[in-house]
């Protein structure tokens, strides 16, 4: 009989786990079966133990086998999905994927809640009126197969053991630990029956990794994992030293991808970070012969007002008002607003990602705990970005907040988040490194 | 405000802690106010990231104050104690307390159970009819008082943090770290407001630590701690590859006591080992010029009697018949026993500790799990040991248990122990080794 107590010095001792034993803690973590201190334990053993490439796979397996998967068989377009390591004002997601399905693609996107300084993609969907996230797996079929995407939050049924270590290593310590990251965000997917899979990998103050070695180190690792998996991949790793795009907040950030999806330039580097996404998605799943090719379907998506009509379509199946798409004022609006002015001219040198997302945490757009209430209208919308040139006095950003009290002490803090020199810093692209699999695509 | 989530973060990082910490964490196990699962967590980072010497001597301390402490200050004879990591037929204290005490030591000695292949003093006296080693602190004070020795076993009031951790190391496999065994060992002395301390740390076979390297780096961190502490302290490295004296079991290990005490020259291994510890605890403590003199003073309180008489004391003191040490057939009996007797003629050239340890446990003298009820005149007689010469069909050793039906299984697992070659292996001495902290003793 196989004892948690031997796992535990098994991997104390740097030893590997084989498949059987990673499916028994996988099953006791879902099932309760083992007390949390045996699992806790076991999870600061590997954090500094480690996992081998085909042990972080076989980890992957047995958790997303602990579970409910998503049946998507009677589905015939190719299924794809994009996951993002998390960033600040990374709202791609609600434009990535309507445009994904208004490809062609059948996209089961699951996604998270915001925590500390990054943003999740339910909360910014719950932002739009009566939208819903709580779906069961039977709805989420549904879904896809009528509007060939879903965008769903983590349920009981699909992964239990990730719901189960994640909570743990939240409270233990243990979140960084490659093989327990790449475990938990792959086993998730793997229960989607995907095709493909594109991961945005974000390096930079904002980021879970703040260096671009540690943020390629995880890609590779994504990747590697995926493809013992049998999982078509690529990881792009993309810049998160500044925000992404021009607003951070929950509504505000529904707000930049209609606007994106309308065709309204405002964003460059979202719409950078947009194509090359897709473009990827769409190569891997089959349905285009590059990538470059892929992203020029994207934009074609874009032009021809597809992506922004799935968008809504999508709102209107879950239960949200495609009407506060077309009319953004039905949008949450927070009821007060500052103006931030450049307390100098020149050009704007840094706008420093992370402490930019606790301002917007401080304004009431993110937690700083699990059971924390947001202000969907709260944020940041930034009229300049790292590049642009200042005047002395021109508005830098202006920041909402529904709690009057909270701007004066945000815009310390944002200001303190802002660098303006002298001269134009180099532009620098948004992708800033592409890791692929070995195995080409078939289709 | 402390957080355990940073200090687990800290340790997971290789960083030492400060005293305060160690203070908080040491609470936190006593009281409760931390989960479980990050203790766990905890423990797992000590035990592959270690501690530093000042950082163990200061964990040490806060367990030790996490709960009550005894106050022997009204007693003005110097007090004592003796430590042993554990091994098979290793009934010393039975013998060691009361000499120590005939000698003019104050010993307040709480011991522990048995678990595993190893047995526990408490289990051993416990054997004696009516014996109760359940004492409040309040008791212990009063006997060390009236008959300067008590023996008695670790209450919830004395250094609880170390029974909580103790309690989670065993179900968490992060029992085997030095810093965590050396804290666990030096809380529960470090209760006991001693003047002096010798160790025990067994090597061999039968001990936690098979080689004399290990045991000699356990040896040298506890006399290292105990030095950091304030506590005078010796440890001596002693064999463990065969059982220790003539006897294991419970009642049986009292009877290798009492024909000790009575000066019945039954078991030279058994006399070297009590004679060095109890000249080092003397020689610590002051009352003696050398540990040569100090063993010498033990064996004059074997001869004179007063040792035996100062067990019977303790018997009676402590709710035990004092009838049964005069006359050994009134302490429990097993109902059956085997003669085992030796395949072939030559020297015993092998006796393993611990799967003659093993081979108690199996006859019901000791314990696989915590709940398991001792048959307490249950063990073997070693007739042979080391380097005695035997011929074929000569009793080797006499199982006793009262299942008759175990007494086969026992008499095979017994015989795989032994090993008989053709020629006498080299005479050892027992005490290996000796540590000594840097400061000579004041007294």
């Amino acid at each position: 009989m196989m004892r948690m107590l031997d796992l535990i010095a098994a991997k104390r001792e740097g030893r590997a786990h084989c498949a059987q034993e990673l499916s028994f803690i996988a099953d006791a973590a879902a099932k309760g079966s083992v007390p949390d201190y045996q699992l806790s334990a076991w999870l600061m053993a590997v954090c500094l133990r480690g996992m081998g490439e085909q042990e972080t796979a076989e980890l992957t397996r047995a958790m997303a086998r602990s579970g409910a998967r998503l049946d998507l068989e009677k589905i015939p377009r190719p299924k794809a999905d994009k996951h993002s390591t998390g960033g600040v004002g990374d709202g791609i997601s609600l434009a990535l994927a309507p445009l994904a399905a208004a490809c062609g693609l059948c996209v089961p996107m699951m996604s998270g809640r915001g925590l500390g300084h990054t943003g999740g993609t339910l909360d910014k969907l719950e932002s739009i009126p009566g939208f819903t996230v709580r779906l069961s797996p039977e709805a989420v079929i549904g879904q896809c197969e009528s509007a060939g995407v879903c965008l769903f939050g983590q349920s009981e049924a699909l992964a239990p053991a990730d719901r189960k270590l994640y909570a743990l290593r939240d409270a233990t310590s243990t979140v960084e630990s490659l093989p327990l990251i790449v475990a938990s965000i792959l086993s998730k997917k793997l229960c989607e029956g995907l095709d493909a899979l594109v991961i945005d990998v974000k390096s930079g103050s904002g980021a879970i990794f703040r260096t671009a070695k540690e943020a390629e180190a995880l890609g590779r690792a994504l990747v590697k994992t995926a493809g013992l998996l049998g999982l078509k991949s690529a990881a792009l790793v993309t810049a998160m030293e500044q925000p992404l795009g021009r607003y951070v907040g929950n509504a505000l950030e529904v707000r930049q991808a209609v606007e994106v999806l309308r065709g309204e330039k405002t964003a460059p580097d979202y719409l950078e970070c947009l194509l090359a996404l897709g473009g990827w998605m769409l190569h891997l799943a089959g349905l285009a012969r590059t990538p470059e090719d892929g992203a020029r379907r994207i934009q074609d998506a874009i032009d021809s007002g597809e992506g922004f009509k799935r968008l809504k379509l999508i709102a209107q199946r879950q239960g949200g008002d495609p009407a506060a798409l077309d009319n953004l004022d039905r949008l949450p609006k927070a009821a007060a607003s500052r103006v931030v002015a450049a307390p100098r001219a020149g050009f704007v040198a840094d706008l420093d990602a992370r402490d930019i997302g606790r301002t917007a945490v401080l304004l009431g757009a993110g937690r700083d705990f699990a059971e924390q209430t947001l202000d969907y209208g709260a944020g940041l919308g930034l009229q300049k970005k790292i590049g642009d040139r200042v005047a002395a006095g021109e508005t830098l950003a202006v920041l909402y907040s529904s709690d009057d009290a909270k701007l004066r002490a945000a815009e310390a803090q944002f200001l303190s988040a802002v660098k303006i020199g002298p001269r134009r810093p180099r532009a620098v692209s948004v992708v800033r490194k592409i890791i692929r699999g070995h195995k080409a695509p078939k289709r």
